[in-house]
């Protein structure tokens, strides 16, 4: 059995711009540390996984990127859709271009712009999930404990039968639920069975693709069709051809919700997948006025902001609340409770054809 | 009789950071119209005077500035204080420097960085003045009829006797009263015979020197000693030498305040002083949401705010009474309720080290 990653890279990060742009999404900007989120889920995974064996799901506008900012992974590990989908044909795709190398592995998919504090703890847990889904049929994916009722997540309702493994609960899954309203994220952080949806799975991959032929039947016909076709030369060629037809469909909705024998291993690692600006106040310390203040500023009568400075500095006075962003050609100024609404400006932008900014 | 004027051009304009700068303050920036605000003051008197009987008091960080904006402007109009003092000794010494040229004079003492849109009107009551100023040891000032309780303008209280004089009123002055606070700026208003005090006066040299040697005998005795030992070469050498002496004095404390006759002529004239960035709000159309907006941005949800840009792309969001100014090196976010606190930051960026941004 070989142990492969397959990360998800195509996103776009709209809720991270102006830093976040079309041509340098949020996978590739240093949210934190002194990588970029992508290179930063690799190191993670190369505890577990030799290079060679990740692999990475993107399009055509960021294979130069992944190359770039991780130049050692094999050209052929980047895998490129020429249309965007959601995660059920991305994980589909690349489950039949592991296949031709690795025809018995056992996969992680999981995003590549998310960050996780705790990579020890991110390891044994994958181990953990490793070792559940050599068992029969299982899928296996990650739950992270609420911390409080977020309302941008899917939750993970699991049984409250448990059974322990290498000191982790291990959870039956009962239900994948939608992204609730206050007052129901409220009761799942109450009721304690509950955990925010990760992304992050792990299934042998002869297993994923028989629930592909059981419940995506048109997916797994495609599949077939480009497995047949494959050479080494034609691969993009026939990727072109034929995964525009696939179902515009998440692997959550595709398989996860119908499976009987999906398991959630509960954690905290440190998680967050990064969704906003507001997310800075989460990975940061703050000041004592309750800012998170990143590069060149003058604060003063100033509370409850996230500010991050390009080197220009950032003078604010009598303030507050308020996510202040600064680029090279754009600074955003953007009240914190509409840090999840920032697509509208993307939007307002087309409407002005001044795409230059997206 | 010769008409001349002196425009008072040494301000920092600190309200106005980071726009005004240091070495570029408020008078020279073009804050409305393409031309700067001292450009404007000058056309505004050339309808009247020529250009050579103008005369411009200010400091040496100014004087390049000056002969680079209004480079018809003979070199020796342009008079230089070596040390920050208040309007007396600037109206002192500008009275020698003119007596010397000019024996027999009407002055028009005014700022260099207010707005005035009628300037039609501004040349009537300017001859108006004049005329007044003509008769007997009278001093003249023009005071703003006031269109609201402004807390941050002194006031002239008039007499209630009224003589018309070319179609205008002009009152007696009772009293010049200090910025008033708010309750007390509001029955100004009411009482209807207070006006703002315009900073803009008419009077005969030597009626003012009269005055002066009245009232501030220290100060006289130091611009006799000045006026005995200029010649052509020296006199900066005498300025610098002599000028730190003089009193740290207002001409309205000094003079104006003691003085029994003096009018003021009313007028209203599109006058402002430009004095912090919610002056924009008065001076420019506003969008639907009560927006000031100049320059490139994109505004969603956005109220009340004042925005400035300097070429990069400011795009805001949810966001309400705010200013925000960018320009090449600082970008100031400031609730609009702090307009008048911006020096706070500047003192800061001293405290701080920061003098590159003053």
């Amino acid at each position: 059995m070989t142990l492969t990653a397959v990360i998800m890279a195509g996103g776009k990060g709209e809720r991270f711009w102006p830093k976040s742009r079309t041509n340098l999404p949020k996978q590739f900007l240093n949210i934190s540390g002194n990588k970029s989120m992508i290179q930063q889920t690799i190191s993670r995974l190369e505890k577990l996984i030799p290079l060679v064996q990740i692999f990475i799901v993107t399009n055509e506008l960021y294979a130069e990127l992944i190359h770039i900012q991780v130049p050692d992974l094999p050209i052929d590990n980047i895998i490129i859709e020429p249309i965007g989908r959601n995660t059920a044909p991305c994980v589909g795709l690349a489950s039949i271009i592991i296949e031709e190398k690795y025809p018995d592995s056992t996969m992680i998919v999981l995003p590549s712009d998310h960050i996780i504090e705790n990579e020890d703890g991110f390891v044994h847990i994958l181990k953990t999930a490793i070792e559940v889904s050599a068992e029969g049929n299982n899928l296996v994916t990650l739950g992270i404990e609420p911390t409080y009722a977020e309302t941008g997540y899917g939750y993970i309702e699991s049984s409250k039968i448990v059974r322990e493994l290498n000191r982790l609960e291990v959870h039956k899954v009962q239900k994948f639920v939608e992204k609730p309203d206050l007052r129901t994220a409220e009761s799942y952080v109450e009721q304690g069975n509950y955990y925010w949806n990760s992304g992050i799975f792990v299934w042998r991959n002869k297993v994923i693709q028989n629930y592909i032929k059981l419940l995506m039947p048109e997916m797994h016909q495609l599949l077939e069709e480009m497995k047949l076709s494959f050479s080494m030369e034609n691969r993009n060629t026939i990727i072109k051809k034929l995964f525009p037809l696939m179902p515009d469909q998440s692997i959550d909705y595709g398989i996860m919700e119908k499976v009987d024998n999906i398991y959630v291993i509960p954690c905290l690692l440190g998680w967050d997948d990064v969704g906003s600006w507001t997310a800075l106040e989460r990975i940061n310390t703050k000041d004592d006025n309750g800012n998170v203040i990143i590069g060149n500023t003058l604060n003063v009568d100033t509370k409850g902001c996230i500010i991050e400075s390009n080197g220009k500095l950032i003078a604010t006075l009598g303030i507050e609340d308020l996510i202040i962003v600064d680029t090279e050609d754009v600074t955003l100024i953007c009240s914190k409770d509409k840090a999840q609404e920032v697509k509208t400006l993307l939007k307002e932008l087309k409407v002005q054809n001044l795409e230059k900014y997206l």
